[in-house]
């Protein structure tokens, strides 16, 4: 029988049971976030709770009025740029952090977007260069009455929620390698672990926690083992010291098995020959624990599992897309499972307790690898799409951009249902000499991305994790939407590159209710309800830096809207 | 009997003569711009009208039904700082240009937002420093189916309507000596009428004539009278060479009798000692023609009359501010007269077919002239309000922000309300020795600015201009709000500069609606008419540059909003 698990939707907890929600062990997580978590009408954290179901038991706005939606209030971050940030609420108060120009955390009435506090972390000046893939941030996370977040050069600073004023400032890594801090924290009980940018600049992945009363580091573990350890023999050489398997994105967190998951990075340099024999057999070097996910226990940050699901990865199929923990029926059995739509264009399950891989499958079109071998969890690559130095690789499917990026997405659990935007884009690929350089690009590869094969180059793909079928599509004339949000009200809600917010019926995918908001956006939506009012906000403000390395359709992206930093709350 | 006047409301004529608007002679205007300015849908010019009244006609939207103003779209422009332009709209079209970052025209479907066309010209890079009060827009022009507009770096540029490729692009004077074009051309017939700004760098004003077709200059009228010429001989020695009167802000026109309209800034440097002999009595050097409005013929430029509101002035009271042209009844005879909510603090009434000075009034509190000389048409100066180099002057009322400041005020001829919003602020001015030097700043005066007296910082103020006395007032915390707009639905909008737009009733001030938008404005809202839908717009981004010289007041308005870029549109 499977062990009893406590609601992390409070009231809701009944029907959370029934409806497969994990559930939390208050008597050790950090007592703030977990009365915040209790409370239905909040939204505490970066995918609601730090399962990243991006799920709200709220329904107050349905499928049935949705249609009504009107903007409540609208908030200007003063930013341009890659405004990606999910706003969190606590209670009456939002919180929200811009992009660059400079970055601000904001504190806002929740109801009327008045501003309580700003406060703007001083970020040393030349930081840009150090910077890969945009100056952007992923929002807060809500902790110990604390607001946690990560700066471009990767401090780790805790404000007081209340007023806004700093309580501990920590320097998590040296930006100048090439390491940036761009998304929250998970908060592990009395902790915020925190992993940073850097896969492009030759840096060494790690995982850190620290004390959210002093700020003080309590553990590290690097993704990438050193010398004695399991694993380092997976590298060429030294190799391993600037091997990637940075842990930019955000992690998530099971208080029941007091468990940490990350994915981590591709391997850096691009160029594979560097660091691997250059296949994904077994036996090879395939550089653990890049494009991996990892589990780790809370309290000590030991590795408990790991699943790579681009072993030897060559095509940058960075791993780090966010683990979306539930508890799902499969084959008649409930099953604590991690889902990960990965960039390489496999979707995965995996019981969360074991590692154990459930399944594996194309969610768009894939041709690195002919299939994947469940039982040795381990892509059947297709030796002819491996980029060499000879000659260009062409036709790689998908393309760097990934089958899905770190734009979230969300599952619902009375739909049983998980929405992911996708990308159907491909590559063509050479490989190049390299020699690593600190604070310098470390990548070893000359690429140009194209047009995926097929009518549509995005979607929107409603999909059973537990069949890997697909339920319903829409699908997007452009690739790089935003992330996806749904709610006990049958909705799924999710803005596109065009500057269209959109609600669908969450069973059919049938359009209810759009909304030009003049930029277009990657973060994903997120809900609260204030005073018995429910709101439904959206951070606006289309990529800067990314499209530019994406060709054509980088220019139709960047012709589509122009640069924004608006939230946007709307109400009934 | 006074002579007719022909609509320039097209639809609305009868009721237009009924209501004072006055009107076009349609056989002489550009034949573009008069059938835009025929049909009441439209918002072809930046004050709707050239008369820059600011008053539409529509009433779909009204004060029984303005509580349900809803979101149609927003439109983000990619740019922060000062977005100060009114969208123009012709037909099913919305034109709207964004303040630096870099500055763009954008055409946008005016249902829907959808971009059609976007240009972006290549402005100098080193123009920053000659451009004295921030890199912003008031927006674009329509004439001869062309969009036509001015850049930082003081060309003006003509695209094709349709299409936004550009028709011609001239140099309108060298960017290097501090002069900007921060306003849309004036359309005279078949010229655009063009200024620029300069009065803090030392330039001397102009007013230039290009032709539609062919971008060629046809005339230009120096603001400063040159040698021989009569005015020269106001300015002390060769003072005049550098002697400001920029026309930077918008022009008016009046199509019947073919006179345009504007107002002249401050003279420079803002040491009077330099220019002039110090006073504002008669006889004394008064510095020709600036701090003045200015009426000049079409066709040629000829002055025809000019009526300087600030002789000798000494305050930084740039004369600049919009002239709205109405035909209002004063003592029961229908007068046609250009009225000015002048920066010195007084409400100017005249003739505009003579110049002869009507009335006027303080609208703020004033203490630099004890009250008006309408016969002289000359205030009556307190000597000890005049800055110097002795000692500092301190307390005078209004400061250099003026009574009111660019943000376009709006004239409601069924209420026969003016609606300004205003500034209650006061200064301390020592006058300093300064030299000319060529693209730097040439002022001459160490000043500071305060709170004024009383309980409010800004205000928006219902004045009657025919009695000069104020039907209501809308106390705001903070000066420096945006400019109104004016509905035939009994409404009054504008939005403040914590991020606030109101409606309000016209005819009594009652606050109906409001929606945060979420950083200040400066920009007057407009409204139009699209398959028989109306719709209200305001480009929102508050001021980045001034709020840097108000002293504390100005520490309070960068709190209270971030920067902003985000057109709104709202319908019902």
């Amino acid at each position: 029988m499977r062990r009893k698990r406590q609601s992390w939707v409070g009231s809701a907890s009944g029907l959370a049971l029934a409806l497969g929600l994990i559930t939390a062990a208050p008597a050790v997580a950090d007592e703030a976030l977990n009365q915040a978590l209790q409370n239905p009408n909040n939204w505490p954290s970066y995918g609601r709770t730090q399962a990243n179901t991006r799920f709200s038991p709220l329904k107050q706005i349905n499928d049935q009025n949705v249609g009504q939606l009107k903007l409540a209030y609208a908030f200007q971050l003063g930013a341009l740029r890659s405004n990606e940030a999910t706003p969190i609420v606590i209670g009456d108060t939002l919180y929200v952090s811009s992009s660059s120009g400079p970055r601000s955390v904001y504190a806002l009435d929740a109801k009327t977007g008045k501003i309580r506090w700003q406060y703007q972390p001083v970020i040393a000046e030349d930081v840009d260069p150090f910077v890969c893939c945009d100056l952007d941030s992923r929002g807060v996370a809500y902790a110990d009455s604390k607001i946690l977040f990560g700066t471009l050069d990767a401090h780790l600073i805790a404000l007081d929620a209340k007023t806004g004023k700093p309580v501990w400032n920590t320097v998590v890594v040296d930006y100048k390698g090439g390491m940036a801090i761009t998304s929250p924290p998970t908060i592990v009980k009395n902790l915020a672990v925190i992993g940073y940018a850097g896969g492009e600049y030759g840096a060494r992945g790690a995982l850190q926690a620290y004390d959210l009363k002093t700020g003080k580091q309590v553990w590290k573990t690097y993704t990438i083992p050193g010398p004695g350890e399991p694993g380092n023999d997976t590298w060429k050489g030294d190799s391993w010291k600037h091997g990637g398997g940075a842990a930019w994105q955000v992690g998530s967190y099971d208080p029941q098995t007091n468990t940490v998951f990350y994915g981590t990075s591709n391997p850096g340099p691009w160029n594979a020959a560097v660091r691997s024999t250059g296949t994904s057999d077994y036996g090879q070097l395939t550089n653990l624990y890049t494009s991996s996910t990892l589990a780790l226990d809370g309290d000590t940050g030991k590795i408990k599992w790991a699943l790579q699901s681009t072993p030897a990865e060559a095509w940058d199929y960075d791993g780090v897309n966010e683990l979306v923990l539930a508890d799902i029926t499969i084959d008649g059995k409930k099953t604590p499972v991690m889902m990960k739509a990965d960039r390489d264009g496999f979707f995965f399950v995996a019981n969360r307790d074991t590692g154990k891989l459930i399944s594996a499958k194309p969610f768009v079109p894939v041709n690195w690898a002919k299939s994947y071998d469940i039982a040795k969890a381990r892509p059947i690559e297709d030796p002819a799409k491996r980029p060499h130095m000879d000659a260009k690789t062409t036709d790689i499917c998908p393309s760097w951009m990934g089958g899905k990026n770190w734009q979230p997405m969300s599952f619902n659990p009375e739909t049983g249902l998980v929405y992911v935007t996708t990308n159907n884009m491909c590559q063509d690929m050479q490989t190049a000499e390299v020699t690593y350089r600190r604070g310098s690009f470390y990548l070893g590869n000359d690429f140009s991305v194209n047009p995926g094969h097929g009518d549509h180059l995005g979607q929107l793909l409603a999909l059973d994790p537990a069949t890997q079928k697909p339920a319903w599509t829409m699908n997007l004339p452009l690739p790089w939407n935003g992330g996806t949000m749904t709610t006990a009200g049958n909705l799924v809600f999710f803005g596109d590159i065009n500057g269209i917010f959109h609600a669908l019926d969450a069973k059919t995918g049938k359009p209810l209710w759009q909304m030009n908001v003049g930029s277009g956006m990657g973060a994903g939506p997120m809900t609260f309800s204030v005073d018995g009012k429910q709101y439904v906000a959206i951070l606006t403000g289309r990529a800067e830096s990314p499209p530019a390395f994406m060709g054509e359709v980088g220019k139709k992206i960047m012709a589509a809207t122009p640069e924004g930093g608006t939230l946007f709350v709307f109400t009934l």
